[in-house]
């Protein structure tokens, strides 16, 4: 079982109840912060994916929807599941992961049958002639730029890794090659676009799997870091949808906002298998951080002063 | 009062109870059908949204997330609203549409505030400085390619909008002018592209607000249009943000798909109001329509056999 597999099981107490044990080695550790450690949100719905696809009648995460409500502290949860609808395409089960009787996380997910990493188009389970055409075509648009892998920027164990204690968090487990050309905020001259494009994988070497490709779809630095943001940027919602069942090997992520203000901006991610196949995709809504905005080298974003290195934290 | 604000209101029941009456005008009508009218799901969504709204301590819908179960017949409904978090930036809400003690439509929305038309960046209800800093960073992408408004094909009322019984449905509520580098298709000659932009307006002129905004997400053609698909395609999942409060007149619509196989496609679209500003955004999964395929004229997608002209049915 793999570092990741431990930290999100889930264990059946009941129908529709599960326990688990939210990780120390998925948490934003701040070294000297006198915030308490927050699990990484991947981490959380993968928990939660986990207790819903243990009873789903169709093997796929197509869609969930994910509402980010409270932070989720490293200590046990129960996740509820309750199914709404059991259709011969798709079903559809509501989720929550909960701590103290508050709910941390609310999902939906409709569960449904994508293509094989080797399925050109998926074989339905049906007798329609209709069906079966419909399910023939196949259309993918034209993949982001991605450098190879051997001109990527390793974000290496990058601040907040390892706590005063010793522990170790989210950033030790996963490797993250970044694009050159959106890393620059980590020189304090961020590129002016809210871009991020890198590979991604768990250092222990497991292979995407559903789990896998939630985590991966937000595991790049917020978008924002392109326009000079340097703090944490909370999730509010996140939803994403599996394409295709991944190949082993890492997976390329490309993300972009599309609009900022307010203090909320959304982005977009995208996650390619190693065999160039389009496997998932997200979209989510964040809080930009609260921390102090760096001046831009270049670019159209507003910011107000130009202040420190931070990275993420 | 509009005929779209009729066709979606609610009457308040009892604490997080509500009554609404799914309506004729918003039906996709399919003459000579077997097939009872459906409900259109933007009007689903607007209904769904109008009881959560009622009792929302912030005003804008920011994220919604909806799942499409089942069919909306022309019945009464009740609204169910559950708030799971009150917070001072954000507060959530799960809310379903029922009708016969099925979920038809099941959403969780987080509402907050987004800025008026006015707004530069919005005043933060806050005394925290950083807070305040944060909401001052503003940045959008470069609009889609919108043609001006005479040059634009003018979908009419097409197939499907009045029914024998003379009952007319949602295309005879709405106003939709197409770019005609996305209209193919009406002359069975689709683009080979999974594109449509267009411009959306209720014919009555009601103005947007953030349910019309819900309604013109999903208000022009299937995507899968472009790709040689001809019939109706049941959305499975719609989240939407609404990112700034639209001023008067039309809204131009940019929809894509980024992704076909297995019977599934994506659709995310963009809202930009009269004055030229991002005001929304959307994703989607949808299943590809079970109508026959057409043969294209140009393009990438893998099609079967040509078949027919059907318009949206």
């Amino acid at each position: 079982m793999t570092i990741f597999d431990e930290a999100t099981a889930v264990t059946r107490r009941a129908e529709g109840r599960y326990d688990a044990m939210l990780d120390a080695r998925f948490a934003l550790v701040v070294p000297g912060s006198a915030t308490p450690p927050a699990i990484n949100g991947g981490a959380l719905l993968a928990t939660v994916m986990r207790a819903v696809l243990a009873e789903s009648p169709l093997p796929h995460p197509v869609a969930t929807s994910a509402h980010f409500l409270r932070v989720g502290a490293i200590a046990p949860a129960e996740v509820h599941v309750t199914w709404l609808k059991h259709g011969r395409t798709a079903a559809t089960a509501r989720a929550a992961l909960i701590q103290d009787s508050k709910v941390v996380l609310d999902t939906t997910m409709t569960v449904g049958t994508v293509p094989g990493p080797d399925d050109a188009a998926i074989r339905e389970p049906t007798s329609h002639a209709a069906d079966a055409m419909a399910a023939t075509l196949t259309w993918t648009g034209p993949p982001p730029g991605f450098p190879p892998m051997t001109e990527c920027v390793d974000l290496g164990e990058w601040r907040g890794t390892t706590a005063d204690d010793g522990t170790s968090g989210y950033a030790a487990q996963v490797d993250v090659l970044m694009d050159p050309a959106t890393s620059g905020w980590r020189r304090s001259e961020p590129s002016g676009l809210p871009e991020m494009r890198g590979y991604f994988r768990l250092r222990d070497g497991q292979d995407p799997d559903p789990y896998v490709l939630a985590l991966a779809l937000d595991g790049l630095p917020p978008t924002v870091f392109g326009l000079g943001a340097t703090s944490w940027a909370p999730t509010v919602e996140f939803t994403w949808h599996m394409r295709a069942v991944p190949c082993p090997g890492p997976l390329a992520i490309a993300a972009r906002a599309r609009h900022v203000s307010g203090g909320w901006f959304d982005e977009e991610a995208e996650a390619w298998d190693a065999s160039g196949r389009l496997v998932a995709q997200s979209r989510q809504i964040a809080r930009v951080g609260r921390g102090p905005l760096r001046g831009l080298v270049s670019g159209s974003a507003h910011t107000s002063q130009a202040v420190g290195l931070t990275g993420r934290s």
